[in-house]
């Protein structure tokens, strides 16, 4: 079940509502996502009090992005636990939510583990639901923490590859505070530039279809005071012609052990230009988007996503009387048959680096990788 | 002064209401335009009385796409003639309408000329006007007969560079009859193709941030019953990757002396990824379109539209109440900057081929076009 609170954002600061929190108010505890459907027109939290509203919210996209998905999943097995339902049940709706996403699955198993850990240690219900969300929590801050170190990399990295300043920055979707723990990915790189005087502008792809660079992405710049300037996903292809675009910073869903980088669809297109426009094409993800079992790219499963978000246009603001199937304003010919894949999935080759809280991977191979994903192992053990 | 007459859209055929005709009520000449702002929810004609009108459906892009422009603007001044209003004025006005688009003002400089050689040979006001209505008609008439030329020399060539048939084509915008005086340019060859059995898929992009693709060009294509499938611009990389995509058509706006070709934005990265997956990228554009005076791509002046078309979504069927510049839905937060080029411009050496009436340059070079700019010349003396 989930209910809407709406809160009033507060307008001087970045974070005004949480991406998420957890709660315990006297009728149980709950699970509270800053409804990113909504944004940026209102800020309104959606409170979930059980996995299957978690699972709708994650489908919904109301919570997104890789990390935050992590967190979101490990924190739904902890209120599946705190409630009394069924752990095992709950798991596995929340890790198959989002296919491409391999974070979520592993926010998910984190907690799962802690609970039957506390089991297996001769702890009752209470105590494994307290060890599940002990886990979640600990995700939580460790990613807020890996956002920092990789905001810290990112930098070191444009710099050195950069070493004019004034860096003009291209990003696609949104890799901020809204998808992470902490400051996010991509974003935080951005933000960290900024904050150091060294970004001259930060150039948002809207991100069609669901326009999370328009809603998103410029919310949050523009929360943090930056220099962003938004435009058509198709207008970078200008910016990169006219020499205005000095690097391409973006996050991803899941990174395949050759490197191969699945994110929001659009990514691909922009590494293509990258490279024929000789600037780096950087993708800045956290360890756990590596995922060691799909060996390259072609083993990613892309999420294919209904049609009707290419061929309506919807907005909280709307609504639209015998609305279609997505209830939205139709703005193809009715019938209109639509290829709407989530993810596209970028080769290693076309990308520079690949910045994780570890450290860098460049340029992109199975073993320098593999080098991180060791360096991480070795930190948590 | 411009009215609106809504006209009921048959069902059974391609063009229910043309996109531009000229008639003659008791009131005195008209120019009616099909109101491309309001498909494909509503086919509704805008009735132009005199040139301001026209300059603003131009403007609005109520009509649109080159060789369409040409023939409005021709109509334009045969309108103003007809009306008795100044001529020069009002083709000045509807020559700058829209910077780009080297069509306009040509189709406007080829009436003016009539209306001046007629009163040079002698005639009065009313031979002048009815002269500027001769050279529009010819146009009209030329460039439909221009469609079907292209269309044809557009087919044999795809035959040529894929034997196989079956064609899985990509096009970008709306180059069909609703720019046309006939069945269009880049649009026209994909109808060619479904027409002898040869298309497999029409690949639609939707074209933001005015969706032309979205709202016309599938329109059109369900209309003539082809296989289409509309997707985001940014979804076209993966088709790309995927194999999907057997050759690119697009129209032009304007082509520089040297085969540089500006049209509408996106189609440069279009270009580079087709470049990078060795698929034809093919141009579709009468000769006119050919502007000797513009030496190469960097002298094509490119328009920058308004950034609300990025910032705000707009459709026929929203009225929002305190709307904001644009008038309508804000999907950024306010205040945002766009960088919103209408076009962009593709260098000759990233053409496959440019396809005229008068045949095929391929390799695009400056001699190629001029040779066929030359048998234009010859036919047209």
């Amino acid at each position: 079940m989930a209910d809407q609170y709406a809160r009033s954002g507060e307008e001087n600061g970045a974070a005004a509502i949480p991406a998420i929190r957890w709660d315990e108010p006297p009728e149980g505890p709950v699970l509270a996502l800053l409804d990113q459907r909504r944004l940026p027109a209102e800020e309104v939290e959606l409170v979930c009090t059980d996995a299957p509203a978690l699972v709708d919210a994650i489908r919904t996209l109301a919570v997104r992005g890789a990390p935050l998905l992590g967190i979101a999943g490990a924190y739904g097995v902890a209120l599946a636990a705190a409630r009394g339902f069924d752990v095992d049940e709950a798991a596995a709706a929340l890790a198959g939510a989002r296919p491409t996403a391999v974070n979520l699955a592993v926010g998910v198993r984190r907690a799962q583990a802690a609970y039957r850990a506390a089991f297996a240690d001769g702890g009752d219900l209470r105590q494994a639901a307290e060890a599940a969300l002990t886990a979640a929590r600990a995700l939580h801050r460790e990613d807020a923490e890996a956002s920092a170190r990789m905001a810290r990399h990112g930098l070191e990295l444009l710099d050195e590859l950069l070493p004019g300043g004034g860096h003009r920055l291209l990003t696609h979707c949104n890799t901020g505070a809204l998808v992470s723990g902490g400051e996010g990915t991509a974003f935080a790189v951005a933000l960290a530039a900024h904050r150091a005087g060294r970004l001259r502008r930060l150039w948002v792809d809207e991100t069609r279809p669901l326009l999370q660079g328009a809603r998103l992405t410029a919310y949050e710049a523009a929360r943090n005071g930056m220099a962003y300037t938004l435009l058509t996903d198709n207008a970078a292809g200008s910016l990169f012609a006219a020499g205005e675009v000095d690097a391409v910073l973006i996050g991803a869903d899941r990174i395949a052990a050759d490197g191969s980088v699945a994110n929001k669809v659009g990514s691909y297109p922009l590494a293509v230009l990258a490279r024929y426009h000789h600037v780096p094409f950087i993708v800045v993800a956290p360890v756990t988007t590596v995922d060691p079992e799909t060996p390259d790219g072609a083993s990613i499963e892309v999420e294919q996503r209904p049609g009707h978000e290419v061929t309506e246009f919807t907005a909280p603001q709307v609504q639209v009387a015998g609305a279609e199937a997505g209830g939205g304003i139709p703005v193809a010919p009715l019938g209109t048959q639509a290829y709407n894949p989530a993810f596209d999935v970028t080769p290693p080759e076309l990308v520079t680096a690949i910045v994780t809280e570890e450290g860098v991977a460049s340029p992109v191979t199975a073993d320098s990788l593999a080098a991180l994903c060791d360096r991480s192992r070795q930190v948590t053990i």
